[in-house]
């Protein structure tokens, strides 16, 4: 049976678990693949350092278009991240005629529509197990294990970073600051952690599951995004002590054909499964109409959980290998016209519960004046906790809402947080139980 | 494009949920499948029965024949359930060159070999994926998208009917015979209970599980199974007091190519992902060399996820159709020569820590007796709880053992329940603490 030849750019850290896999396991790749799968050449800028990878059998060398012009190759393992060069190169490799393999979010949330386009018209496939949530075959699960459902809502806990500082806050009762540095020295965090802390990586694979379960396309800058750094050790305290975790959730929706998207610290219910998931993991929590909830929890990122994922998707090629016909499968699983941007609902017009934690001078009327003016802006409150001052510094009153819309909620933080008593900016939490957790065994 | 025309065999609960899917999300199936899926026939001996499912373009015999015979229909599912007929009538499907999709746990797990090395030869495919865990796509994951990585170890929740009874002692404090009867009122348990009670079917679908994972065929009878019936509240509150939960669980593990694989009530840690999983869902949990460990959450049975599971294989199915050779996929995703029957460790060479309850006379020295014998077979005690007595009744000792063999265990608790102070057999239960359930997040 003929080999299956592929060529891999970008040499680092997932880029390294994908070659151990394929030259370490390669007669296990083989049973499960009914042939060879053969990683014929690398390219990297950098290729000194050592990786603890033999390359003895690999052609290595600094140029993407040795993997590009090699006709032999038939797949092209795109782990370069960013948009450019890596879209370029994808294109290119597709105009080649040649599968791509990618882990790329970034490069399939905000130009997905193009690639898939491209392939598709060109016959080949673009995998993208490894995209989202690493190790976790979230992305099969919603293209073929659940393709005969309509899946109406989704909720992720898709960046190991936000996770592991939110879980460790937790746990450990840390302020941010010394989490992410924690996260950073575990190797949890990047030097830059912006895009993981601001909410911007949840929101690229966020797009990508909205492709996947509702056929329909999404911008991710068209996803409202907030991330965790507002965060602090008496957020986590009262979120506990009133029966919350706070969570980063990718959100979305689905309801009389009006899509949301959203992407923010939210609490969630003890009891929900999604609040047992610790630490660096992942999990994607979503409903369908006949399937009823289903969980997928793993290993969100890492060299060889992701790897693990893009080899999946080469062990899919390889089987399909000498199938004409068989890459005519569109990418995201649906058939037909290709979708167009999705109007997302605006974010204003949001129901939710809301926590709130006032920052305020420790003055009689305080209490009475903020809730004065939630209650003209039509906010109702559900619950009020103020407790003894401190030795030094603000009082906090926190509050919990009932259900509000989020432009009611923002007009009225505006007038709250002018108030001469304000000493801080209202830090607010959404909160999220319509997934009915009943199903969740109380601890 | 050509429809794909399918007929049904059975219609019984998950048959109505296929009809209804196929029926009334047709619109959203042909966007999932690039073709119509059209029902074109139904098999089953009563069809009087409303089922609230309008049948009005579909042909109803009390003959699996019309479907056999009828050479438009391309996927016959068999939903009939049990080993004969249905195992005949798959067999004459294949032969007549039609795909099977098929829900039958029993069926596969017995004759499973024998199915798919037919359908094999006929250049035919058998979609299981209704047949483990109901609306969880698992089959899928583990044939796919976990196909890169070598699972090692499982351990599954997925029988819904043994879940809703241990978790409603649990919950409502209440004895297994008012479980029992609380499960079979609300539709969660059969009016004959046992093979769920008892462990076969979940015996049966880890059997399945085992395929998929490790390639190799076990021999459902050759799994060691214990039921859940002689579990007590007193045994659910002990477990709680000592941080576990009891679940009936199947495990599987594979070390230095020796494979394990037993169903039994296990304890637990209660921070333990698969502790969570409550009333009657499932949850498969599985760890993987390079993918590290992944779960997977939702309802193992019931018309609508279950059927949905059934549709997903037509999909499947629907999607492939022009692709001549795409069939050749095998059944279980692993190539080369079909498994031979795998050995198992037997189960007296099993190491385990052990729960025990010794239901005793309350005299002096009983304790001593009893750690006497225990400690004579090699048994070393971590700790003891021995309450005080109560009105009337036996004492209860309570035991934790180190870790221990199983052998050695039965050996000595056959001495100890021919002691004359022994009111009734011990009862034990297998703890396993192997899976590493510091990343689950502490309630």
């Amino acid at each position: 049976m003929e080999a299956l030849h592929v060529g891999l750019a970008g040499f680092g850290t997932v880029g390294t678990g994908v070659a151990k896999i394929l030259l370490e396991e390669a007669a296990w790749l083989e049973r499960r693949s009914g042939r060879q799968v053969r990683l014929k050449r690398i390219a990297d800028l950098d290729l000194e350092r050592d990786r603890g990878v033999r390359l003895d059998e690999v052609q290595t060398s600094a140029r993407v278009e040795d993997i590009l012009e090699d006709p032999e190759i038939r797949v092209m393992i795109e782990l370069i991240g960013g948009i450019e060069p890596a879209k370029s190169f994808v294109l290119e490799a597709i105009a080649a005629g040649k599968h791509v393999v990618t882990a790329n979010k970034a490069l399939l949330a905000s130009h997905g529509t193009e690639l898939f386009q491209a392939a598709e018209a060109k016959g080949v496939q673009i995998g993208f197990e490894a995209s989202v949530a690493g190790g976790i075959p979230i992305v099969r699960s919603l293209r073929e294990g659940l393709a005969a459902d309509q899946i109406h809502s989704i909720a992720g806990i898709i960046n190991g970073t936000a996770n592991y500082i939110l879980s460790t806050m937790t746990e450990q009762g840390l302020e941010f600051p010394e989490c992410l540095q924690q996260a950073q020295e575990k190797g949890y965090a990047e030097a830059d952690p912006s895009l993981d802390i601001e909410g911007q990586d949840t929101a690229h694979k966020l797009a990508i599951l909205i492709g996947l379960a509702y056929g329909v396309q999404v911008k991710p800058d068209a996803i409202f995004t907030e991330g965790i750094q507002r965060i602090t050790g008496m957020d986590i305290r009262y979120a506990r002590d009133l029966g919350y975790r706070i969570k980063l959730l990718a959100l979305s929706k689905i309801q009389d054909g009006e899509f949301e998207a959203r992407v923010h610290p939210t609490m969630i219910s003890q009891s929900h499964l999604l609040a047992s998931v610790g630490q660096a993991f992942n999990a994607v929590y979503a409903a369908g109409r006949s399937t009823g909830p289903v969980m997928f929890y793993g290993k969100g990122a890492g060299m060889m959980p992701t790897g693990s994922a893009v080899v999946s998707d080469l062990v899919s090629l390889a089987r399909m290998m000498d199938q004409g016909k068989a890459n005519d499968l569109p990418s995201l699983g649906f058939y037909g016209k290709f979708p167009q941007d999705a109007r997302l609902r605006p974010m204003e017009e949001l129901v939710s519960k809301y926590y709130m934690r006032f920052p305020v001078v420790d003055r009689p009327g305080v209490l009475s004046k903020i809730s004065g003016i939630l209650g003209e802006h039509g906010i109702s409150i559900h619950s009020v906790i103020q407790k003894g001052r401190q030795e030094a510094g603000p009082v906090h009153i926190i509050m919990l809402t009932h259900e509000a819309r989020e432009r009611d909620v923002q007009h009225a933080l505006e007038v709250i947080d002018l108030l001469e008593v304000a000493l801080d900016k209202c830090l607010f939490i959404r909160i999220e139980d319509s997934v009915d957790p009943s199903h969740i065994e109380p601890a």
